[in-house]
């Protein structure tokens, strides 16, 4: 099972994402928790590319390549012999990520992204959580942790308010998949509804 | 005008768009001297992350995204403000190289290779030397200047080849920008018929 979170900068995805992991872990399932962009030696120099130095550097549309070549090696590299390994895959970010991002941020480019995917990439989680919460809370969180990488913090407010809201579209148009899991809330909380939701999916599959 | 020049290694393909760009500049014309993958800033970091380390380290798609990512920043940063600015482009290697290096060589990518090229590079050069030498006589030369980017030269003579008889085809496939220079002669008889041929555009496209 490929398991994705997304939302936007301060969502506290990233901590859920390994919650999760560790939780899936201790009751017995081997997980291999992975981020995007990275998630395998490629991809992480990939990253380092596009993530370091002057963000205008790169037009949306090459960083939505060196984005999709990323993701291509870390599918081949690491999504895809876990999950043929019967392994549970958690990545922190996937291309739902990409559909915002570069899709809707960025540049005008969601159909662009749509194609691109279909044609080098394929794949799509079994279940993704988006960890929705307030836009001010979550720039708020991003900005007490700024570091190198700033391209996804430096968009202000006006713009996390729009990601919130494209990512809230986005849980509708794949609604099979997405869970939408209210973040303004105690880690520990938001920990317990995304392990039983990923609980109830595993025991679904099995069956 | 937008002129690429294309062959197999050790073709002599570089040293003949050196000696277009000097001569078309000795006749008053402005031009831009340039290569792939790389010719932009952004271009040559992608280039040195594919070309360096492990020929292996990405598979052919994942390479094809990377070229495609230089080739969409060198497009955007090289070619298209020196076309607009009224110059004439020289390139050494561009589109035709990844027809047949990502296309025919290292994968069976081709479709993906054009339909990748219409959706995020879309330009065709105006006039494209194939310098056609011999495939034994290509692989001797190339191997005498082996340096850091082994990638392309390090393929053996058949195919070399292979790659020969790919770039024939594809100057039958694109006939109206294609010329076919005979490569196995002293440099400065290939450059007399190359400039030629040029002029000759270059007067036609003035008409």
């Amino acid at each position: 099972m490929f398991i994705t979170f997304e939302g936007i900068d301060g969502s506290g995805k990233s901590t859920q994402a390994r919650l999760l992991s560790e939780a899936l872990r201790a009751a017995g399932h081997d997980t291999v928790l992975t981020r995007e962009p990275g998630g395998s030696p490629g991809a992480e120099e990939i990253r380092r590319l596009v993530l370091e130095g002057d963000p205008d550097r790169w037009s949306a549309e090459t960083e939505l390549l060196l984005f999709t070549a990323a993701r291509r090696d870390h599918l081949e590299r690491t999504i895809d012999p876990a999950l043929s390994a019967g392994k549970i895959v958690i990545c922190d970010r996937f291309a739902d990520s990409t559909r915002m991002y570069q899709g809707l941020s960025r540049g005008d480019l969601r159909a662009t992204v749509d194609k691109l995917h279909a044609m080098m990439i394929g794949r799509e989680p079994d279940l993704t959580f988006l960890i929705d919460i307030d836009a001010a809370t979550g720039l708020g969180r991003a900005k007490g942790r700024q570091g190198s990488e700033e391209r996804f913090e430096d968009f202000g407010l006006e713009l996390q308010e729009k990601m919130r809201a494209g990512f809230l579209a986005l849980a509708r148009e794949f609604s099979a998949r997405f869970r939408v899991v209210e973040g303004d809330r105690a880690s520990e909380a938001i920990a317990a509804d995304v392990l039983a939701i990923a609980q109830s999916a595993l025991a679904e599959a099995a069956a």
